[in-house]
């Protein structure tokens, strides 16, 4: 029996923000097995605002999607056939798997083995997956906040906000979010337990002082632009700045201008620093395992945003680009 | 008996780069100690580009200079009267004591005492001073280089880019020299070892791939502006970057313009961390010890350029501004 999958194919290349135009959907028949591969159905494809960095031509960490390719994401799917000694039928994985209805995959293509029992597969795609995992490690790594300090989390409502904002606040942090409407920061609020926030769109220069009365001794940045420009000038001493994310820069290629910033990281000590969190596979599990257990627990809300239909990926990821999502973008596949 | 204090005062203030019509030499009477004062008779003055940071009313460290104040500067002096218990006659005090023949200071005003028999008083001032702790501990804390990596140093002839290039080269590493001149780059090879200088008036970014043909681990920036913008693309992964000082930018009122870096950081996954020596005051003694011994092997060079007229210090200020000092500038006002 030949199965039919359909691909989300990229069919030119964006410069900057893809939009649905730049994709194409296909459908060619799944090949045949070669030895040391395995058929994964996928479940839940994942929406990341670092998918602009995949197919756009510009100094990335990894060299971008060719023209004609699936369009790469990670994905939460399920092993249907397996020649491959390493992965079974019937597995749970979280990997390379592509926009996508099924992929061939090799073990190199998986981040992480998913355990259905320990939380919900749509959280194993977003909250146990790269989300989570880069708002804990890069929040104790590189923010290592202390009791009392104050944590300032931009795009804090979410994928990754929505979590730092959270594990922040079980260090014993004022946590502050900055976000693009005033529903997303009520739901800071009420949901994330965010101490304040402020609505980037209004006088942020103005709202930063009365939401920070302390000052922002933790930094984590998702967006980079204006908004960073403003957040830099209110940073203590010795604090330190996550650089998660610049989602606000739609293109960098020519390199956007702005304030430059060597003498406040100077002046205040700052330490600022890149956080990637591929180079730090060999921690997914643990960290994972925390994660999950919190959820159990009731102690981190997870929330996520999710589509029904294939199609629907290109728009979904133009969607994050413009604050349209609410939590973790998903496109659910089938149940 | 009355000593006549010749002092060097603000007389304006500048925005930017102060120049010698900024200051004004007075002479005053050193008036008779209070409980718990010392006297200290100035050896030799300091000249440090940080020198510009006190006199702007900018963002720093500290408050600036105020008009009519004798100019805020480090020197290596004798206390030649005491009424202070922690201060004896005849010692030797590296601090705060001002561009000025006398000062009357308080204990707080000390930053290292000085063992004449540890090396040279006009090392005491540079070498053991803040421009020869600065180089070890922003290398060893921020930079924490490894043999086989590449430093590059810019102000890589300076008082402290000299020391840098000669602690980073008995690391194992390849240092790299940025410079304003051909002759101060062949100083770079032949007296503080680099293993290749880039004449920053060429064009350095054609120069950067030659000198650093494994890319650059540890950046080492004295200046910011232009020249970091593009040594900030030759960066390696994991690399570091201290901000120690920001020498080529005239004045960060209004915040100049430049590209942005976020990105550089997050994919290049860098650490940038800014470097203000008198953080590390509780150091000085252990760590001046450990360059003085390097000295006196032999295993160190240290260079100064000395005047010896106090009314010439401003006019030394801005030779420093301008790359014309070669090694640690000092005035000299007696033996």
């Amino acid at each position: 029996m030949t199965l039919l999958n359909r691909q989300i194919v990229l069919k030119s290349r964006p410069i900057g923000v893809p939009e649905p135009h730049h994709f194409e959907l296909v459908s060619r028949d799944v090949p045949a097995l070669a030895a040391g591969e395995f058929l994964v159905e996928n479940l839940f494809l994942s929406i990341d605002p670092a998918q602009r960095g995949y197919v756009n031509d510009e100094n990335n960490y990894v060299a971008p999607v060719a023209i004609g390719a699936v369009m790469r994401a990670l994905a939460v799917g399920r092993v249907i056939s397996s020649e491959c000694s390493q992965v079974k039928t019937g597995e749970h994985l979280y990997g390379w798997f592509g926009w996508q209805d099924y992929c061939v995959g090799r073990p190199d293509a998986i981040l992480r083995r998913v355990d259905p029992q320990q939380a919900s597969l749509a959280a194993a795609a977003g909250t146990l997956g790269i989300n989570g995992l880069t708002a804990f490690i890069a929040l104790q790594d590189i923010g290592k906040p202390r009791a009392g300090e104050t944590v300032l989390v931009t795009a804090g409502a979410g994928a990754v906000g929505s979590i730092v904002g959270q594990l922040a606040k079980r260090c014993g942090c004022r946590t502050v979010a900055v976000v693009g409407s005033d529903a997303k920061g009520a739901q800071c609020l009420t949901e994330f337990g965010y101490d304040a926030f402020v609505n980037h769109h209004h006088a942020l220069s103005d709202a930063l002082p009365a939401a920070c009365p302390g000052g922002i001794d933790v930094f984590f940045d998702n967006v980079a632009g204006e908004v960073a420009d403003v957040i830099m000038g209110r940073m203590n001493p010795f604090g330190r700045v996550i650089q998660c994310g610049t989602v606000s820069i739609a293109s960098w290629v020519p390199p956007p201008q702005g304030p430059r910033i060597q003498r406040e990281i100077l002046t205040r000590r700052l330490r600022m620093e890149g956080f990637v969190i591929f180079d730090h596979v060999a921690r997914f599990d643990a960290v994972a395992a925390e994660l999950a257990a919190l959820l159990k627990a009731g102690a981190l809300l997870t929330r996520e945003d999710i589509e029904t239909q294939l199609e629907r990926a290109p728009a979904a990821l133009l969607d994050v680009y413009n604050g349209r999502n609410v939590g973790k973008k998903l496109v659910r596949l089938r149940d």
